[in-house]
């Protein structure tokens, strides 16, 4: 799913060609086209042609890549991608395999731009990742109300869309009409990778910021778009007025750099009683090239030291191949791509 | 839909006899057979030929009833159980109007069966009430919890059910994949409710329990069974072991006086890491009667204070007519019907 | 999906008792109870705590049974099936390997009870079969309609259930808010199975009857239940009234004999112009013993010499587990059970 | 839901600015971003300011409009299109009221666009129609076959999307898993607009075609997209590479005049065993303005002189306002609108 959604989004992208595509032995030697199962995106003449080829690093050396976006399953990731790396070759992965590492940026471009310095020194091959996708909107949330508040105590619940499970996810026997309030590793993750992206840059790599997230997550029959349930244990009343400025008004590198793939707003406050909804908001975002990469957030309120809103995030877009894509944008910008 | 409830639950149930069932104006005349769709609810020969009549106040006097089921909106709920009651004819009540007048019970038989005494003194005309199906579910599950850990804040995010908004509910556009985060004074009756259910009786009426329920209520396409997402921040770091024995090991007085339509474990604890789900738990409950009647709780864990699990409850039955019923029954075991 | 569906419909059997439950690798040493997923249908104390076999020629035979009924996949059922029937135990299939065997009876107890005489002089071992489940319900209607009209051709397009694919069917995200116009060798057995079902003894196994049935088979996201939409080419003008009353009075020998699982009315006609539908009517049928036996007609209409109506089977129930057992009801009232 | 869908197209139209929206009461003062439901298709800046206008037959003279596109319910479709041609103002509507007279186009440019001679002679206020949806990608089907095959009958059943019940059509409770297995005089309509569009032009109109239609149509949980199955009687055995030929070659006067809406081809053929799906091809269509306005055809197969095919048709865009639209430029482009 996300493998497709990268496809997507490079077919037309003003500074990165996409040359050749990898694919696991069930569908190597088919055509993008013949694989093609994102209802939404159209494949444009060409593209669709290409043929999936073997993802070995033999194959990826010989096509003399500049770089490599990766949507691997986390246990071929970890040393494929490693090998790629030290082959010279960059890496944007969206895998969970390296995200913990010290030496490795764990990266949303409008909220720690600064970790691509944990590259610094590490010659041209290397390795970015972005977070899992629950993870991505709720930190680039909590990154811009930090402006407005203070908290150290955060308690999410989730209702995560179908295509985060990929094409060989739960049988719709299971799932239609259903909740499945389980997935595995995921309240782990979004525990531990909120601390690092918050984090600040210290000697040893990134001292995680002391933030605790604890979390309930769930799947729910919806095809794309994580919607996130979100309580902040603020340390002060918050001024809800000001808390819908921080958000609204919040822009970082990606925009003033104009990055192809960057939203102009990253987040997008809605003020209906019943909004954000996946059907309708998981493509916000502008321009064009950016539909998918805003997260929309909602229904704000507080009460006492408690902050509470809704936020939603598409989970395979800006949680995805579009966050991949973000991260080599500001690689890009920043010089890390030569 | 909770209308219909009451008439699957009370068409063989051993001491009551369903002698009329009333409806608005659009079903009037029609018979409960031409109007069913509970699809998972046979009617019975007999019940189904009964013909809906108008629920006027005449009406019912006329018919001479013992006691009344109301599944009223609440907007007619508020003046007309009002009148019934004064006829001197009990109401037991789905409806919100109600539900935080000092002398009305708020009941949920399991936790606060003291708070019929309310009623003493009133005479046979009263009014007792059932709690928001959200609630219900909740309160249960908080005052059983109460047993093995102190608390005073708790954090729920809700996942529920369609049935919940009954047959004029949104849309099947609107709400076919998708997640709707609001639902209409949800939030406020989730947090003003359990403070009456679980507060103790003074002077003047209930005194609230100094208890905070922070509440995300959303809107998904299930059919029946509300999943909560519940975090309850502990004074102590909970033991999880007494957790789970005090939540499976629960019963109360409808389970000693066997009431007919009590479960036999008001809940279940599960511990598969992906239970309980709406499809499979949605009906959980034994004996037969009591299908429905259990809440059912799972993937219990702890971290520091930080106690989360997920609950699951029938809304339209255990969060509805079944709790209605139950509550006539407990009123009727302790003598409250004469 | 259809061997729970026998063991929720064996477990409190008034003929039969379950005394063993055979399972693939995957669930050998499970209990019935630890791999249940039937949401509708409530297992009785000890039936879930039976563990589950491997389902070896060897073990069937030590545990010395009556008879056995299958589930099997069709891979798995062709020799293991034959080799039970030949070991001296009467196997009951919902396989389709053996259906179209000239000695195999292809049995709906209501059509063509006299094929149980293909066994005639076969011995203790042999099989009978029951159809796929869309023949299943359309074979029915078509008998009972052969009462009333004389036709040749009939056209059906069907909107089959989830739970006909089982467990492992297609993921949530290609079926839900989807429908996938393709079910595997499904148009293949509508068209053959009803030939024989509705076929005449002969001296060589079973005369195909001369009908021809043009399907169109999808898969909508739909938990259980199949619809077709049905029409037949008559060779002259129906009576309506004549064709309703012929489908509506149909009973046979299972309702005569008042056969365990028999419906007492093996066909419903109802009038609304909106019915049947998959949820409110997919269990039709009593007693309580043949919930989802009934086949539900609706919306009869005729237009010249074509008739069309819609029809709705229980896939797994009367096209599947429960057919499979009436079949053994049958046998048994018959003697074919020693 | 097809009063949006015109907004959507018309906002960047090349031959047509958008300069009014009207609505019904409810809308009436909101501007069209605050009503807007569409989920996949995004507002360009300006057009989601515009106010909705109450849509009087004085608003739209005093707007001083070319032409109108209507969306209206039939009920007030019916006098209020009549007036507004009678204005002087050309009328293309989607509303059924006017569709079958006689003076009036009931008009697929690739079909039928010599239809438009019916407005000769009429003054420049005239009504052109476009089928119902369900009929646009049938008829438009069976005209192409008509190149390879001779036929007068054909069997059809639907399987059809909520989004043609509009925003208010059937709720969540009742078609969430379900299927409603009638939609108000859709068959009626799929009888009678084929023999229309592909009759001939006579002395007072149009001499319908001798062709019967017969169908079973129902609502299936699907956003967009009708998908229809579709059995030919043919006159001969149909040769079925001709057949595939004949459809997947069909261009007509929209293809070859490079209407701005039109397909470069209406009509693809796709030879994999499971498409088309309604979540995978509802948006055919090249170029890119013309995405949903491509009739998908999948699973030709023949059987004797039988012929079925699944069709999949966009209901609010080709069958809808897209139909509408693709009318207007037909119109234009042959000068019609002066």
């Amino acid at each position: 799913m996300v493998g497709q959604r990268f496809v997507s989004l490079l077919q037309d992208h003003p500074r990165f060609d996409l040359v050749a595509a990898y694919a696991s032995d069930r569908s190597e030697g088919r055509t993008v086209s013949a694989t093609w199962r994102l209802h939404d995106a159209p494949l444009y003449d060409g593209v669709g042609e290409l043929v999936l080829r073997e993802g070995s690093l033999g194959n990826l050396r010989a096509d003399r890549l500049d770089l490599v976006f990766s949507a691997l399953p986390a246990a071929v990731a970890k040393d494929l991608e490693a090998a790629i790396a030290a082959a010279g070759i960059p890496v944007f992965s969206n895998a969970s395999s390296h995200r913990m590492e010290s030496r490795v940026p764990l990266l949303i471009p409008e909220v720690n731009p600064e970790h691509l310095s944990l590259l610094d020194g590490s010659g041209r091959g290397f390795l970015v990742t972005n977070p899992n996708c629950t993870t991505t909107g709720l930190a680039l949330v909590l990154h811009a109300l930090g402006r407005a508040v203070r908290f150290r105590r955060v308690f999410v619940a989730t209702y995560q869309a179908l295509s985060g499970a990929g094409f060989d996810g739960p049988s719709g026997i299971d799932v239609s009409g259903n909740v499945l309030p389980h997935i595995a590793s995921e309240e782990e993750k979004v525990f531990a990778e909120p601390r690092k992206i918050l984090g600040q840059l210290g000697d040893g790599g990134v001292v995680p910021a002391d933030i605790s997230v604890y979390a309930h997550c769930a799947r729910v029959p919806v095809r794309d778009g994580h919607l996130e349930a979100v309580t902040v244990e603020c340390d002060d009343a918050p001024d809800l007025t000001a808390v819908e400025r921080a958000l609204a008004t919040f822009t970082a590198i990606p925009q003033s750099k104009s990055l192809p793939t960057a939203p102009t707003a990253p987040i997008l406050v809605r003020t209906e009683p019943d909004r954000p909804q996946p059907l309708l908001d998981v493509n916000a975002g502008t321009p064009a090239r950016a539909r998918g990469m805003a997260v929309t957030v909602g229904r704000l309120r507080s009460d006492d030291h408690v902050l509470r809103l809704y936020l939603l995030v598409h989970n395979t877009i800006r949680g995805g191949a579009g966050g991949s894509l973000l991260n080599a944008e500001l690689a890009d910008a920043l010089g890390y791509l030569g």
